[in-house]
């Protein structure tokens, strides 16, 4: 059986893994403050081009986004999103288990426009009895978003500008950002993300780490005592070197970049599998997510050999399904996986 | 200026008024142990027909709804709710603040039918990843709704039914309940509702009271430990006995329910002045709050002399209004109205 | 039976009684921005003698501690309290279920010291892993405390300085605060506790009203949408001028210090009955509740006529009971219980 | 720079490091789903001689505190600790930021006794007026303490028993059961452990594993629906499996607790040299942390080549610090200390 149905089927890559080896016996201070965190931010300030901007490194997604939105909203206030977001619909109300609530803008491909944001800010202010709503402060968009879309650099400024017009944050969560970054269709660098965005995290879990997420925080204001924040949310690993290791491989050089790059080739060839054989898809992505509608007989031919997630069905015959690649994904199994289906 | 913007506007009725000064000298224990509460409890066991029951008394609404939602639900349960349910837009996050997501079904008329509920749970135990979705494990229904319809006896039914094959509790926010009971289109009683909730309130504040909700808990796991959690979230009235002194003058006799009567023939003789003029109305409401939509010209004149709620824009010309008798609404006011009406 | 078990036994001054009769049938916008809260906002800005403080509104006393100590914290934030403080021991962890700790300081009188609060500001500065710790991040102090003890001004100025000099609001409850100001051993007027405080309260359930305190914030940085907070915390009273009125009641002239000094008054002449009877007092209280220490034998015979609050057994023989006297307090009443603790 | 300060400055125990590396390429279903996970839950069970247990593996221990705490209690309960717990001083607030508080019981040794819980349960039921208070409903402790002590086997049965008797489950922080196992002084197994424990938790973090904590929940109240706590509270990781196969090396042998006993052996070395020295200990602990006391002026000559935990200051010319051994200490680094303390 092979695995696309997610982009944390495997371990590590090969390189993190030799370094996790080659620096096991060391002794270094726990929670953080190791050399080698210090390194893997200096590499991360270095790609996003910027110096002002603190860096922590968390474990995982829900811990961050968790993490992250209570540090900077007070009780009373409320973070959007799009309804398809992450923090809505797959993290078992993890923000609202802290407080608060997920202010939700319906949306067809995963992401949310600067108009509807304006909207929904002004809709608040203007109504009176505001005091009677949540007080939407802060803004979550995902890139790439959980259905395998990007945000053009338009999109993202155009973003930032209407949140700073409402003197909101804006929070991006990178989840899977290399895999955004290495689309061919993506226009936007890490410096861009640095710029627009007050917070946001680079994922390692789905792009070459064990795990860890990077987070970096630009605006200020949100800067003061985020580590306390991290550990009351049992976010800060005790050997917390074994995140900046990580990241100073992926960082130093371009390994982050190259291996998502991987897998997206991969997934875009797949996809062009799937469309020569005429199928169309539920999300246009050009991502290592893709979404094909596939008729239910084929479908069972095809998981005889390969794990998909099923994604929702489509009318009787139909159903949409996810195929992941990864930074690990094999050539050999995308090649094999094609021809099989060209043979539907 | 004649207000008809909400059902809160004045204070109580006079026979409570009376009441209050009556014992006003007399020294009873605190927190709803006193004779007054005891009393209140009886005569609100005797018209819900179940002995059965227990019955605390809260100050308002807010403070009603989270208590009880956050006496009942498990971290990572949520409530189900209508998109326009009072709990969702307009608490503040209320229930948010206490951890628990709101999870919303669409609805035009202000209510939720048993189906939308059976699916949303069907969707969540069918999901493979389950865990990571915020488990439904409360119903939450207004009678009436925010936007003044109300539930048929068959609909409460058909409620009660999946949640009791979902295994979990129905809650109905009871603020405006006298205004529904009152409604020529109600077929409804309070025994009908104790049979089909495990826990609602009945609501003081707008129909009559000073201020004051009564709850009733008939589901026996619901019941345990209510008290800690009334303190806890700070809606424990130090001189309870003035809440049950207010309930106990309402459900003596018949006096909440007269009341409540009053106010829904005066809003239904301003819907027919509306209808006559050949208004249309954005809800169907026969209960106490009516909203005409209205051609802009038109509302300024009537705005000269009576306050409404405005409700929201239809389009250049028209826009909506909510419009409110009450318990104390006076009739010379209502016929003041009407009258204006016609002139429009 | 004669209760001296609280000053919460009975209802509302004649003449905040009178005054709801009279406004009973007027109407008046919800929410507490009606004409009769401005207008107690007003009389409580001239008696603190600051002009550029904000007035809100409650119900009771575990409402407004959560709220006003939510509303200020950060989430990994506490606030620094006595060990008998109400907000740690008698709040059913109100506080925590906000989601902060309260630390607190050992206390035999129910006041700390201002080198109290240094020590516990200087150790979590100084401790190299300080993220592990909550921060202190306000002071709690109750205004007389739950001991009836009162804080001299000059303890007062002493907390106000080691505040400032760590940068953190002082909190004081003032639940019973007529009582503390009308003790014969105070020097500290309603203008001193807003010069030295950020926030604090004037409780009205206890004195005088039928319920409800008066929220003073003085601190720029604690005004910005406190309303949200009140909502979201089930505290903005829908007939918000029903605390308006009952403030307006007792500020308007001096009848809220006028009859506290009454309840004072009488509590003093119960003390002098034990004192002269030879027995002591488990904590050295001026104000309207005294807490004598009573052979057991006595206490029964005096149980007979009289409800006191059981406080703790000193020993075999011996209990400390509270008696607490109020602005509802009879002159009779207390003249009886003397004649009774004479003949003991 | 030898460090002797905490049990978390290495990596892993190279069995673990060498699977990690062998199993790298494999792909498995994430979240803890996966045959690692299962056959490390096997081997948890055979050694805890429990077959009806469930194991749930997280990443530190906060998190694992928190989300076990949470997922227990409802809102309005506490959590029983010594006022040394770990929840207590060092989570910043953690357990509070899930609604609970944790109520305190004095400890000079960082043990709680039976009786001492049964006193706080009492005096709770008894109360009068105890829906003002937190309502007792969980007993944490740690085993070994964070002051190196353990628990006996009676002592466990006791305590155990006093939660039987007041009906709240019984909670063991095992952060660094390897150490308290394997100390000269214990008389506990596993299995009494178990035995004892409605639900407690083997640390990896500080006892081999890169990181990782086992949770063991043998009350069946207590098993239900733990995976969304888990989710909820950013608890469960993508790559379940790493959790898997670090307590599958540690279980499938003696590999957990071989390792601790090297660590134990070492560090009562150290403690032998200081009391041969004269020296004398803030705590009688047998197990890998060890708190002499030492003259200033000593310290510093050692800490010119080790790095220790500062503890406390004793008096003017003594203070305490903490030294630690772990799986991975180098018996040479001992030797060179116990030689440089002996030329103190």
């Amino acid at each position: 059986m092979i695995r696309f149905e997610c982009d944390y089927a495997e371990g590590a890559h090969p390189l993190i893994m030799q370094q996790l080896i080659d620096t096991n016996e060391e002794q270094t201070p726990g929670y953080g403050v190791d050399s080698y965190c210090d390194k893997a931010r200096e590499y991360i300030k270095a790609k996003c081009e910027h110096d002002d901007i603190d860096v922590h490194f968390l474990v995982g997604g829900t811990q961050t986004n968790l993490t992250v939105i209570a540090s900077t909203l007070r009780p009373y206030q409320g973070v959007i999103a799009a309804e398809s977001g992450h923090i809505n619909g797959h993290e078992t109300g993890a923000i609202e288990a802290t407080g608060h609530k997920v202010l939700t803008i319906p949306s067809t491909d995963g992401k949310i426009r600067a108009d509807q944001i304006d909207k929904i800010c002004i809709e608040h202010k203007e109504d009176g009895s505001r005091e009677h709503l949540v007080q939407p402060a802060m803004v979550y968009i995902s890139f790439p978003t959980e259905t395998g879309t990007i945000y053009s650099r338009k999109e993202l400024l155009e973003i930032k500008q209407v949140c700073e017009e409402h003197g909101i944050p804006l929070f991006l969560d990178g989840a899977r950002m290399g895999y955004g970054l290495a689309s061919p269709q993506n226009d936007v660098t890490l410096k861009d993300i640095t710029d627009c965005c007050d917070v946001f995290y680079i994922g390692g879990t789905k792009v070459g780490a064990l795990f860890g997420e990077a987070v970096v925080i630009k605006n200020e204001s949100l800067k003061k005592d985020f580590r306390y924040c991290m550990k009351q949310r049992g976010g800060l690993l005790a050997k917390g070197r074994l995140l900046g290791i990580q990241f100073e491989t992926l960082f130093e050089e371009n390994l982050y970049f190259d291996i998502a790059k991987h897998a997206v080739d991969l997934a875009l060839m797949i996809r062009k599998a799937f469309e020569e054989k005429g199928y169309e898809f539920l999300y246009d992505s050009t991502t290592n997510q893709q979404f094909p509608i596939i008729p239910n007989e084929k479908l069972e031919v095809l998981e005889k050999n390969y794990c998909f997630t099923f994604w929702g069905k489509i009318d009787e015959n139909k159903c949409a399904i996810r195929i992941c690649t990864s930074w690990a994904t094999k050539k050999e199994n995308v090649e094999k996986l094609i021809q099989d289906i060209n043979k539907l």
